[in-house]
């Protein structure tokens, strides 16, 4: 993906993403069959027009004469497609397709996807309120940081229907699930763990938030300009915020810094980890390159030092994908009736997809498959369990 | 449905039309299959992001590889919903899902239903454009005149996509297309016809201004104060507008004046006609009476009086269904890649449909049934034909 393709290029032809993607991914099917005028009286008018004056009648009844409460919108404005940046909406398409039919693959959910073609937080949020009516849930998707967090938490705020910013919380739901059973393979609890998270960006932030919440004991974050510390004058409101949550040690400068000792590095940007870093680490250390496609560090070189090697790559041993988790999280908050995502909720899902690994736990085996049909199922019922737990579902 | 069907009312249980919607009516599935590591790798990351990348740099690329070119969004705010008038977005819902149903069985067009929680004209024009990136045409649905008119117009302006208010449109075309036979199977042209329009809303106005086009001799048109006439000075502009257009014989008054000796009755109001009404019509009289589910006079008086009797209901001869129109009309633009609807497309469609009935024409019989397989087919040639005729498809 370094070499961008030019749209004219043959490369096109000899890549099988192309045809493959030729006329989309996704399609809208009918689930009853109509095959006669009866039929058609009833599907549409006037059949359709008792059931419309119903649901204006008792607007409960929109979860049961509808596809809402099957249905999530996967809402983009194209700013942070992927590691592609600000590529727009047209051009983000593909993925939100594709994020449509992993929903529908692994949990049965209808997603719709929509890319805006206003990029203003105002506009972003006016919007997403306007159309969601038909809409039981709405996963947030490749939106910039730091405009995604107001924009998650203004959505949320508005709605009654669960709000999800994936490359947040999906990212960190799978992190957490990961960092358990790479503590628990060697040993380890997540308390005992000192982290370094590079890149304070949508993942980052989500990342490290979750991790804090899950225990763990001490964890430094650096961006571009180094590590997030008090003492920074350059920090936007967010990291301002972690900057009071995290660096318990009072590590300033470069990340280099904080890496000596350190116990976990979790990569969640576009840049590099040198190998003298991961060589500074403290024996059995975990190592989490996560960029995609080319990861902060090579694993063949992690894995010189590290104990545990994970990446965002199908090639490489413990690929840590949102894949295992937000089908399942949809699913356990659809058939809650969930109005929210709670934090209880996003642990449950870690300590599901973590517990899906089961027996075959090992060094190179600290996530399941994102083929393995129980995990979606398993998240689903533990999110829907947890939504019950914290009295956020729609009906008792 | 004169009688309100209440939330809790246990004839909901005996009703066929709630178990057909229990869940909605329609879901979204993938078109391919991922069945391992290697189809996520192309289906998602890392192959997804050549595609988009591939866009971003040759942005004509979205119509190969993504759903646009095959996708319709159905868009309403819930104002006019049926006859059951503004019921708002959520009750809305099984009407716009039943259009998307029908757009996929008749013409294979994916199609997403929006109902949008906003109803001021600017915000809905607003919102529309900023999700329309991802969609190959806009069908407004259900959304109140004169504020329809408006909207179809500044969205269409906006827009490099068609934009088509089926309640106007749709409802012309087929009109159109049965006057057309009526005519015929009673061995006159349309410019011998005197018609009489009862309703000047999104239906009447746009149907009067097709019947226009296609050459019927002289329009009256009445709305729920009397006949449109340039004296009266209670018009709307779009009402004005009419008045400029239609009535070249200068009736005032009653839509009874307008009445005796006309040719053609046709009702798209939710209005009543009377019996001496038609009565006092010319002989070998033509009624539509549109008014759904009940027409505004029953076909069995209708038929004492006229030759030929249409209504919107699949339990009398002659129903004049959107169905015949919609799905072809889309389907047809789609293919050509139209970037709006000119007039010849629309006459295409109605002769299109007139022509399907073939030798089959009678006065009972002068519009196809919904579920003749050619109708769409017709109707997808001919349109798209006539948008290569206008220069108005996107690629030569």
């Amino acid at each position: 993906m370094g070499e961008r393709l030019s749209g004219s290029s043959p490369d096109r032809h000899l890549d099988p993403a192309f045809p493959l993607h030729h006329g989309g991914k996704i399609e809208v099917r009918p689930t009853v069959r109509i095959r006669d005028e009866d039929g058609l009286s009833l599907a549409y008018t006037p059949g359709v027009g008792r059931v419309a004056q119903a649901i204006a009648d008792d607007p409960e009844l929109v979860h049961e004469y509808t596809w809402k409460s099957n249905t999530v919108l996967v809402l983009t404005d194209g700013t942070a497609v992927l590691g592609l940046g600000d590529i727009g909406p047209a051009a983000s398409l593909p993925v939100m397709e594709g994020k449509a039919l992993l929903f529908k693959e692994f949990a049965n959910v209808d997603a719709v996807p929509i890319a805006l073609s206003c990029t203003d937080p105002d506009e972003v949020v006016e919007t997403a309120i306007r159309i969601a009516p038909g809409f039981g849930g709405i996963n947030l998707e490749d939106i910039s940081a730091p405009r995604c967090f107001e924009i998650e938490a203004r959505l949320q705020e508005a709605l009654d229907i669960p709000v999800f910013h994936d490359d947040q919380h999906g990212t960190a739901i799978v992190v957490t699930a990961a960092l358990m059973n790479a503590a628990q393979v060697t040993e380890r609890t997540l308390a005992d763990l000192r982290v370094v998270v590079s890149g304070a960006g949508a993942a980052g932030v989500a990342v490290t938030d979750m991790l804090l919440d899950a225990g763990v004991g001490d964890i430094a974050v650096a961006d571009s300009k180094g590590l997030i510390h008090p003492d920074r004058t350059d920090l936007t409101q967010v990291k301002r915020g972690l900057a009071e949550r995290t660096n318990r040690a009072g590590i300033s400068g470069s990340i280099a810094e904080a890496m000596r000792g350190a116990d976990v590095f979790i990569g969640v940007s576009a840049g590099t980890a040198q190998e003298e870093w991961i060589a500074s680490m403290a024996p059995e250390s975990i190592v989490f390159a996560l960029a995609n496609p080319t990861p902060e560090v090579h694993p063949d070189i992690a894995s010189k030092y590290a104990r545990v090697v994970a990446t965002g790559r199908s090639d490489f041993p413990n690929q840590i994908n949102n894949v295992l988790a937000f089908p399942g999280i949809f699913r356990g908050a659809l058939d809650s009736g969930a109005t929210t995502i709670t934090p209880r909720m996003k642990v449950a899902a870690a300590e599901a997809i973590a517990g899906s690994v089961g027996e075959d736990l090992a060094l190179d085996f600290i996530v399941p498959s994102p083929f393995n049909p129980r995990v979606a199922v398993e998240v689903a019922d533990r999110v829907a369990a947890a939504a019950r737990f914290d009295r956020v579902t729609r009906l008792p």
